[in-house]
């Protein structure tokens, strides 16, 4: 009965009795059990001075690689659509929540220097992998092979480092929002080499048309969004306060705004993050300042004489810290508010891409040895881009930040492959370069940012 | 490419470029209108008096009968798993909230009760359907058809009521928490009655057996989930926080153990929706007073002097009131953060909800006329039922409470459908009667919860 009432409508798969083993129920325990274990993994890693994420991918690494020692269980997860929706949700909320944080202005001023350092990190690694390392370490493929290698090392994936600076509270770094500028422009660029190698290989040419279409439409959706939303969030913010100022109308305005542009951007040909990210910009706190403060703050205001009594000098003294700590708590409440939807969606996104990661492929050495290679040649390429941000900006910090590929990388990588240029021993080999990139960099950027602190 | 990809594993169909219009990515603007525009209906319907999830349901009336006016963009949406999934884990938050907003001491006062509530609830309407209604007004149908309409009408949806006394706050009330136990009944024994009646229609008789096992695994979960559950919540409680104290640790325990127990029940034959209440049941707030504070609380806290100076008699008012505010913002404080993640979901249960309700089932008078008697049925059944709770806990409160009949008389009408013993005609008739019995207990309940106050 299931099967007719799953494609029928919706909540009759959950209530139909006795659906043992429907996808639906198994995601429940599934998502219970990567919630539960990923906050129980967190703290194991905080102990050891490492920020939650790279518990949580450790923890997708081993869940993943159960299959190893015969257990399946957790092996078609990666494959169910319903947990990778979630899992995107999670990094979309991840990106908004960096995006709450940042203040535009601040981003607007690291523009330049963002700029140079994401298109250096775009081109150096594309150089490095294409004419370097591809043609030496990996001799004797079709031109085309080393410049696909190319463009999956230039990509880069902005989920790892953005948890990473925010699990450690770094965001407000000028590094941290240098990476984040870097990694919106090289979202773009990426496109662009992906299409024009892409077109390179499967029709020999490069349509200037297309690579323009694509530019336009990205330069479009970053300016449209974020140029008109800041036009009009003020306007909206205070219409949709008039209508109900409580706290889930402010968390509808700030989460609905961040799924609609992530769907913009993506079909605008952009990541979906980078929507999200854009949304977060968009609402400065004092949009939305109509909206009522946490309750407790609004019971305690009242209470504070305006004009304080004297020979009561505790009472003054008291009134004062109060109205420090009511300050400090009266604002940024959307980010209170989207902060246990980030607790419940993101975990999903970084437990998934561990288990992303099959250790398989490192069992073949002369693989291993040339994906070595190949990793070395990717984090060397986004390390010189970051030098380029000035060591006072903390160029090492900025360099690293760009070395995970994550999903990024994979997706070109897949695509050459695709298309028949990219072999299986090359696709290992890039596999292994996304697997190291993406694990090395939560540790050495803790190490990086703890050696500035001391 | 996106095809293979979305096949191959799970971030890529986030990324791939120029995916347009691909599932996901629509998902994602679908969850941006039906967040948004819910909470935009919400107040709308609360401002004429009635709550937030009747808005809800017309929103959802209206999107799902744009189709009727050509436009079919939303029309996908009730077919499509994801936001399906979404929805579950909307109603499944909900009575997980509705859980920890109730004690299990209350709930176990009004057991017996409860009981008799859900037992006549159940034969009542059944009686009604299968040998009163049925033969009268859907003559010379076969025997079994009329079971099977009795069956469908002795369903309880509890979503709708819930939702409907926590949008008021009236979930202390006996008559909420009577509706509430009642659910529970009705959920295990609507099982047996669909497992009886299906046996006979297919197999002609009824194997004891089988009704045993049904009752054994409904009284199994119920007992084991909320007997073990409580004497380890204490201990796990204690342990986590131990781990960590932080907010994210005791969201994550709740909201865990909420969609574990939704699957366990799934599992069990039962509505995942239990499993979830059965989770609130759980935590009683003493479990998790280990857990700190709002950070707030603990700021000013330490503020508060222990021993009052003499001599400042403001000082000593105001430090007696803000122990009060205090305390109560001190606890509940894992109820505060599902809050959001309600917020999230529920609205989209609710709206698909209301796009299930096909209008164009109204169109055809004959059956119209023969609905609405089923309706007035399958609405006096209940009633009588919520008589038995007697006056003083509201009868009529908690006759209307077990009216609707949402997703769960469609399946039962479904699977009639399926066993060819249910006629179309039969069946738009079901239709009409969980349409009516839907919608019209939102204002119903107002109303009586309304005249009760004055």
């Amino acid at each position: 009965m299931l099967k007719f009432l799953a494609l029928f409508s919706f909540p009759f798969t959950a209530f139909a009795a006795g659906a043992e083993g429907s996808p639906v129920g198994e995601n429940l325990l599934w998502l219970a059990l990567i919630l539960m274990s990923a906050r129980l993994f967190a703290p194991l890693a905080q102990r050891i001075g490492f920020p939650a994420v790279l518990g949580e991918l450790l923890l997708g690494v081993a869940l993943g690689n159960l299959t190893l020692l015969g257990i399946t269980f957790f092996g078609t997860i990666t494959h169910d659509p319903i947990i990778a929706f979630i899992a995107e949700l999670g990094v979309i909320v991840l990106l908004l929540q960096i995006g709450l944080e940042t203040r535009l202005k601040d981003m607007v001023a690291v523009g330049p220097r963002a700029f140079g350092v994401g298109a250096i990190g775009i081109v150096m690694p594309f150089v490095l992998g294409a004419w370097v390392v591809g043609p030496w370490l990996l001799p004797g493929k079709d031109a085309n092979a080393y410049l696909f290698l190319g463009a999956t090392l230039s990509a880069t994936s902005v989920g790892i480092t953005g948890r990473v600076f925010r699990d450690l509270g770094k965001l407000d770094l000028p590094a941290a929002r240098i990476v984040l500028g870097a990694a919106v422009i090289d979202d773009v660029l990426g496109l662009v080499i992906l299409a024009v190698v892409s077109s390179l290989v499967s029709v020999g040419t490069v349509s200037a048309g297309a690579v323009g279409l694509i530019l336009a439409k990205a330069v479009l959706f970053l300016g449209g969004s974020i140029g008109i939303g800041r036009l009009i969030a003020p306007w909206t913010s205070r219409s949709l306060a008039r209508l109900d100022a409580g706290p889930s109308m402010l968390f509808a305005q700030v989460l609905s705004t961040a799924l609609a542009l992530s769907w913009l951007a993506h079909v605008m040909g952009l990541a979906p993050i980078i929507g999200a990210f854009a949304a977060g910009l968009l609402f400065e706190p004092v949009f939305l300042r109509k909206f009522e403060r946490p309750a407790i703050v609004r019971e305690i205001e009242p209470l504070l004489p305006t004009d304080l009594p004297v020979g009561e000098p505790g009472l003054a003294r008291l009134v004062e810290r109060l109205r420090v700590i009511l300050a400090r708590h009266s604002g940024h409440q959307h980010e209170h508010m989207i902060e246990p939807i980030g607790y419940f969606f993101v975990p999903v996104f970084f437990v998934l891409t561990g288990m992303q990661v099959d250790l398989q492929t490192l069992a073949d050495p002369s693989i291993l040895i040339v994906g070595l290679g190949v990793t070395a040649a990717a984090i060397l390429g986004k390390l010189v881009a970051g030098l380029a941000a000035g060591r006072e900006a903390g160029g090492w910090l900025v360099g690293w930040g760009m070395v995970p590929r994550g999903e990024v990388g994979l997706i070109f990588a897949m695509t050459g492959r695709q298309l028949g240029v990219m072999s299986e021993a090359m696709f290992s080999v890039i596999v292994i370069m996304v697997i190291l990139t993406t694990l090395i960099t939560p540790p050495v950027l803790t190490l990086l940012l703890k050696s500035r602190r001391s």
